[in-house]
């Protein structure tokens, strides 16, 4: 297998368990990490996540691919500028180096069109592996995180071709199918499937300490269907800001939506409706063919 | 340890599972099972839950422990009937037996009220033990379920000496912690950690299979996150209409907090207020402090 030196700009979850995998399974010759908090650079050294830590100004040197792994306001402002350094590098040495860029964030429609005219958009590849915890940091990176999940590729055709070839091999290696869409789609699809499910959990996280004044009745009383259920209300604000405010309008429109189920629901409930609650559960329960 | 024959009506996720360890664990020297559906009973049988198929109406033939495990609009209707039999056995038998009834539902007020003042109310025992999984029926049944949960023992003051102490060892040999609370706050504890997050999660499913038409997406897309928190979305009909319809008054005053901090969340993304969704998503993470 061809070896890649990579860098990894961002060493949390995401960044910090691909630069695992990558290492370990061969698909990583080298794995330099850029981490802005010392606290976090620290500990992923410690734990082993990379073999050597760079400084953002010199995270292009010696390297074949960039693994942009921050939140995604800082990858619309990061993008462009790498892109604008891979540029002037190839002036210098005459293109001697076909670097690739990709990012993981979870929207895509800022990224791809901050750098929609770049001169070097064909280095840059949009993914969006859909894998996770409610854990952040390097501390909640995992080997195997990626296995057996998807991930989005998005407006491949305005990658280089061997830049998609280099993508598509490192998400054979982390076990991911990958799945073509437009950046516009991915993010309406991930707003219905993702992000309203973190919107849900944050707000029944706000309710229950709003409602349960005793932390003790919620530790003693909460079943594991609460937990998985608020679960994602531990996601941190870093990452889920900038998603919220990027993806705003399908947001807002899958917001819409819940909050007339949540309506329906409860007006069945109100007016002691037992056949329209369980009409309302009965068509709920539709997801069972679809989600294992 | 002492041994007991005992009764479960209702061979499904929790009668079911309780059947095999309070057998398994040696609390019960034999198990009795009634289930009303013919196929759930074939199938609890040939999967071994219990020792052996009885009639409801020969459901308290030499037995010292009857385990009501049926969705709790049918537990209202049997539950008074179950205290009468045990009435005027005793008349006829001189009182020879202590037989002890416990249900296992998620909503106690409407239980405790239908026998209220029935004679053989001491016999009784409201209980809650709050373990389960999203799936139903007597193949969804297994061992260690419980394990680690709480279970709520409500109003046990009006509950026999006796009848406690075996309930309190049942639940020991489950290995569940048993905490004691009036059967009112129970209802409105319940609404608050358990009944809204499958409410949210009914309104979540609803809302993906109306927004996004193809399920491919949906199977393609639905990350980790997402299935644990549509999981609940799978729960029985059967079990939650009487839920929804008995603790109204409680799940309607959580639904409504709710609805107010989805709408909180929907503004400040609406105006683009990256500060107002920072400090809601941070209040929300003290749930970390309480759940694991």
């Amino acid at each position: 297998m061809k070896q890649y030196k990579i860098t990894v700009i961002g060493l949390g979850l995401i960044g910090g368990s691909m630069a695992v995998d990558l290492k370990r399974r061969g698909f990583a010759s080298r794995v330099m990490g850029v981490e802005a908090d010392p606290v976090n650079a620290a500990a992923a050294l410690k734990i082993g996540l990379v073999d050597q830590a760079v400084s953002y100004d010199r995270c292009l040197e010696d390297t074949d691919l960039v693994i942009l792994a921050v939140p995604v306001g800082e990858a619309v402002r990061m993008l462009p500028e790498i892109l604008d350094r891979i540029g002037s590098e190839k002036q210098d040495s005459g293109m001697k180096r076909h670097m690739t860029v990709i990012d993981v964030c979870s929207t895509k429609s800022a990224l791809v069109r901050s750098v929609e005219n770049h001169p070097c958009r064909d280095r840059y590849v949009s993914t969006h592996p859909m894998a996770g915890t409610e854990y952040s940091g390097p501390w909640a990176a995992m080997s195997g995180m990626f296995d057996g999940k998807a991930c989005v590729i998005c407006d491949g055709e305005k990658s280089g071709k061997d830049a998609l070839e280099t993508v598509e091999n490192l998400y054979d290696v982390l076990n991911m199918r990958t799945i073509r869409m437009n950046a516009i789609n991915h993010d309406m699809h991930a707003a219905y499937v993702s992000h309203i499910s973190h919107v849900t959990s944050f707000a029944l996280a706000l309710t229950v300490l709003k409602k349960e004044r005793s932390d003790r009745h919620i530790f003693d009383l909460a079943s594991g269907g609460f937990s998985s259920t608020v679960r994602l209300a531990k996601s941190n604000a870093d990452m889920w800001v900038p998603i919220l405010t990027q993806n705003r309008d399908n947001i807002l429109d899958v917001i819409d939506t819940y909050m007339d189920e949540m309506k329906a629901f409860r007006d069945a409930i109100a007016s002691g409706d037992g056949d329209g609650i369980r009409g309302l559960i009965g068509e709920a329960n539709r997801i069972k063919r679809i989600i294992k």
